[in-house]
């Protein structure tokens, strides 16, 4: 067998100039920290938030129907488990999903959703297709858009910074990165000049296909408006590109007067000339801010105006191997959550509003500590569970991690988990190239967590800055 | 978007040949059945048949933590799932696994229980890779080896009868499918002078790159000797092929006087020359028949003699989504039961001991029913949940079919379904062609429910033997 694929190649480009700090461990020293915490991606668990009870009530009684007798749960957790369950085959999450696709039930709660979601959009069942979270559902679209080499390859016109995974993703289904800047003095707005820009440089390279948004944006906390999104979908229809859209932190927007509109309500509030013609993907996850239920592994995707053709091979290529049960009985919990006057509504309910609270909270506190700092510059977040901020870094580290052969923000990242047992994202991980140094933090997390976090970041921060006087 | 890639081509082929009787029903009619039986695919819970309460009880805690408090769940299950729950990140089945490769606890028990399994040929927990189920392990493995065009094409040397999801994989990996015929004469032994000669025709289409095997046999129920084994060892040695073992079906052997061997093991045991040089990747999952979690969808392989950098783009594939956490702690219970003594080992043992009671009497009793049949002819099965009965149809019927379109043996699948409400699997779809018909039934049922499919088999394959007297 082929040591490695041609397409990797770029892959161990981009593993050796982005390592990840976690590889980066002196064996056997010894720490100045008791454990490593991890706030580099955007996992609310893993950082000591708390599942919603729903949820977990629900699926456990699913995956251990004797508890349906369990009077210690309320009402209506088991009788959902009991419909849940009627919806698999063979009344048992054990069963493959009912149809090659997934449990039909799930598709229609889905669209239901969807449909109020977007004020009577109207959502169909067979344009949802499910997956093991929104990078895999991702991955099947870039496969499918995949083809040619140099000038004929397929390329995606994708904001910068995007989400971490993105540019392994694109690499490894061997599609080009064809970047456009977000304007980070204008709170990562997206600029309509800058993307006929990115466009045009684009097309001398390979064949842009599709534009990638993220919105609200991952990590730049961005909510898009109307009107921005309107500029979007006008680009993508005369330029003929499919609009996927990344949109798994719509309910976690905190910011002032912002709120989240999905690209489906804004296309189809823009006449049929638009909404019979843009090709839009949209994705979301159990992973989102609120449910944060990132080890399950569930998503789903919306595919608009697609040819029928590929909608079924979307569909087909889950097809070899049937999406799992309990994420899509998650997803149905995620999107029919308990009504008011529902047993566990309040509990519910005051979940939710907590999660929504402490990651507001969290995020204008953070902004502020880190603005503090010198030589760091955070833009306000009105969303999601990122905070980004710049890193303007002395040119003797620059200097530094060039003769060690890695990008500064990734040295300073790795030291930062050397000294302080604190794991940050590198902004090179999001795209972000030369000296536009930037980190990313995850503030979804305990308020006492996230304090222990900036403390001890601004110890070492002004250490670093220190060394070099 | 272009409407479909240019490999898929084939899998449009494929599926107008063997069209899923599952879409053929008439719309609306009325039918003479309640419910649609379906048998078609190794789905045991489906079909009816229960879970093991030692894993649901042990994923039910560590969903719920709450229930680590209650008394009425046995003490063994509540430690297990403290454990579990101690080798999730942030406690919690919700984070990410602790690395992008998986759980580290679990990639040892695996290995662990591989090396117990194998009499001690050790296995090594950075030779296991997770993912969910062995087609999509699998997949994983075609993709990577997947090169060429015509000639230079991709091919794997492919048993007839195999798998029936295994067409489609290779085909949607742009794999060829190269066949040697299994022997039904002689229980679906694998012959060397057929795997020599299929070789030949092969190395004439495409560049044959691994060996398939399906051991014990899926669809065959046939138990491979460690003659043949070695034989086959010896085979992917000398022509420099890697070794595809799919392993599922290793715990539920049921023959008199077979037992199942792994290919790991007897390759370990031929010593350095082959030991260190045979490249072997070997699948299993939780979908096996003992445990029968189809919908958790979790497996995992084991690589041999790769290079390492075959190895790590392997489990860096998984790195851009990391394996869903639950179908990991499931894997773990699978591959660690009860020990004797502990609270959970005798309903744990009984119920192990039930489903292979069942399995083994409903395959014995199946397999004498369609032999009694004329025009039937079925291989007694050793292991697995599968029988493969051949079917002699009327040559008017095998011209009915032309004319529809569709090879005989799904039209005959497909009037049982609509006429009986009985799912069963065409031999098309196991990779068989010509007039080489055969209908593939999965046994692992509650005996009434057998009892009821094969009743309403035989009164329809009368029926349809009359049709052309």
């Amino acid at each position: 067998m082929k040591s490695t694929p041609g397409s990797t190649v770029g892959v161990e480009k981009y593993n050796q100039a982005c390592v990840k700090p976690t590889l980066c461990f002196s064996q056997g020293a010894k720490k100045p920290f008791k454990k490593v915490t991890d706030v580099s991606s955007g996992d609310p668990q893993r950082a000591g938030m708390s599942p919603i009870s729903f949820v977990r009530q629900v699926l456990a009684v699913c995956l251990y129907p004797q508890l349906l007798k369990e009077k210690s749960l309320p009402l209506d957790v088991r009788q959902r488990a009991q419909k849940l369950l009627g919806s698999c085959g063979g009344g048992s999450v054990g069963s493959y999903s009912k149809t090659s696709c997934g449990i039909p039930h799930v598709h229609k709660s889905v669209a239901e959703f969807i449909t109020r979601r977007d004020g009577g959009v109207s959502s169909h069942p067979e344009n949802i297709i499910f997956s093991s979270g929104s990078q895999k559902t991702l991955s099947l679209v870039l496969h499918l858009m995949a083809s040619g080499e140099g000038e004929t390859q397929t390329g995606v016109l994708t904001p910068v910074p995007c989400p971490h995974t993105l540019p392994m993703l694109l690499d490894e289904t061997g599609v080009a990165l064809m970047p456009y800047q977000l304007m980070e003095g204008r709170g990562w707005a997206l600029d309509l000049d800058e993307l006929h820009q990115a466009l045009k440089t684009a097309r001398g390279r390979c064949e842009p296909r599709a534009i990638y948004i993220s919105n609200p944006g991952n990590p730049t906390g961005h909510v898009q408006d109307r009107k921005t999104m309107e500029e979007v979908i006008r680009f993508a229809a005369t330029e003929g590109l499919v609009l996927l859209a990344e949109e798994v932190y719509q309910d976690s927007v905190f910011g002032q007067g912002r709120e989240f509109l999905s690209y489906k309500k804004v296309l189809f509030e823009m006449g049929k000339k638009y909404s019979e013609t843009v090709e839009l993907i949209s994705f979301n996850s159990i992973s989102s801010a609120s449910m944060g239920e990132c080890g399950l592994r569930g998503g789903y995707m919306e595919v608009i105006n697609m040819d029928p053709a590929v909608n079924n091979y979307l569909r087909s290529m889950q097809g070899t191997s049937s999406p799992p049960v309990l994420p899509q009985l998650a997803l149905e919990v995620m999107v029919n959550p308990p009504s008011p006057g529902d047993p566990s509504y309040e509990t519910y309910t005051q979940e939710i509003r907590r999660t929504l609270t402490t990651l507001s909270q969290n995020a204008q506190r953070a902004c502020e500590f880190l603005n503090d700092l010198p030589g760091m510059n955070c833009q306000p977040a009105m969303a999601g569970v990122f905070l980004y901020p710049s890193l303007h870094l002395p040119p003797q580290m620059i200097e530094e991690a060039k003769m060690l052969g890695v990008e500064a923000d990734v040295l300073y990242c790795q030291r930062f988990l050397e000294e302080e047992g604190v794991c940050l994202g590198s902004g090179c991980e999001n795209g972000q190239e030369d000296q536009n140094y930037h980190i990313r933090l995850c503030v979804l997390a305990p308020p006492a967590t996230l304090e222990e976090v900036l403390a001890r970041l601004r110890s070492f921060h002004l250490l670093q800055l220190g060394r070099f006087p």
